[in-house]
């Protein structure tokens, strides 16, 4: 397998069944956003699953280890970022399981139909506009900026794509999260479950990981904080649990 | 002023300047969301501040001990509330600062005139209706179930309340937090703080604290976890400092 990365590409070791990531430093590595967002989403026995913008496809890849969903898709509009998820899914042997398809969340629903997933997962660009990236940076400013879809564009293609009572999970940034309630609201995702990510017990969050219910009633639940490190560079037990550690 | 006590009453102490503060554990005792709210609340050098459903009165009164506040009002529909709160304003030597109106929130912006206030507060009916309370609690009903308020027109009368860039301060329950970021946005209260008060690290969130900017910008910060307790029966330090003990 060594062989088949290409120039400036690493494999990186999951921790979850022996499975293995192609990444590259130089493009885009996963966050913790994703690790995260992986042990927040539930996709349950016999569920489809749907990520959009899956990067280099370690939500799906994740879900998979870690669900007993029945399939799941990963879309991703940068070709890079795609063909190193399509090469991670061939060297874990997990083509049955996981499809990789190159495309634009924006034409998804019309790409996979109307009420096809029963489970939709987003770790999408946070930022909006495109803070005058540089160019050489670009597939960073794609995974980071809005600059190719918008939230409004995830929310509504997601709706569409999922079946009666499908559930959303999105991991996004707390400085947007009256506009995501709103929003979610407004395009019928009744957010449902909310966890804050705080550093530190004593900081700020940095994250917050939504689940929407298509179709569901007005009643949410904010969990128990999940608090990242204990002390300086010393993870919560929650967290290594997680990451599976 | 023990004679001016009716049956029931019973005079508690502050812990803020030396104010007392009447009430009547039959009827309805402030808790700690209106002390945290207090705590929360900002009223600047100059600014006039409305209360709107104030009971007997504790937010008006520790806020004129905690802030620079010029003066405030307190607004109540209950009678039997509102003169509770007169009668501990008097006690507290306050009337110059503080006045306790007996009225509804429905009309208090044609009651108070278009942009009066710099500041709004609020702890209001949590609960939707009115699930089966018993008429010899209407007292509590009133002050927990929106019977004769709703959170809708609570927001109305707060934007036209409030002068431009006037601050509404809200505590409220975790589980409506959607529909209060979603009709917030609504009414041109743009949230721009909140902190979540969780009764344990390793709890559910059972308060949360809101302020909303009279026509902001979009941006929310989300702040630090405010923990309760400690261990059983032991406060934080955050807590004993926002009680002032």
């Amino acid at each position: 397998m060594e062989n088949n990365l290409k120039p400036g590409e690493r494999l990186d070791e999951l921790h979850r069944n022996g499975y293995y990531i192609i990444q590259n430093a130089e493009k885009f590595c996963f966050g913790m956003d994703a690790v995260l967002l992986s042990g927040f989403a539930a996709v349950k026995k016999g569920e489809r699953a749907l990520d959009l913008g899956t990067g280099t496809g370690i939500i799906p890849i994740l879900l998979e280890a870690k669900t007993d969903g029945e399939h799941f898709t990963g879309l991703e509009i940068q070709l890079e970022s795609a063909d190193m998820a399509a090469r991670s899914v061939a060297y874990n042997h997990l083509e049955a399981k996981i499809d990789i398809i190159t495309g634009d969340i924006k034409d998804a629903s019309k790409r996979f139909g109307a009420s096809s997933f029963d489970v939709i997962t987003t770790n999408p660009p946070y930022m909006i506009g495109n803070h005058g990236q540089s160019s050489d940076n670009q597939a960073k400013a794609i995974a980071r900026h809005e600059v190719l879809c918008t939230l409004d564009d995830i929310l509504r293609e997601s709706v569409k794509l999922l079946k009666p009572k499908g559930r959303f999970y999105m991991v996004h940034r707390p400085f947007r999260l009256a506009e995501i309630m709103s929003k979610m609201l407004s395009y019928g995702l009744e957010p449902k479950r909310m966890k804050l990510v705080y550093p530190f017990v004593d900081k700020e969050p940095n994250m917050v990981l939504i689940e929407g219910l298509k179709g569901g009633n007005s009643r949410l639940t904010v969990e128990k904080p999940l608090i990242v490190y204990k002390e300086q560079g010393v993870y919560t037990d929650e967290i290594y649990d997680i990451y599976g550690y």
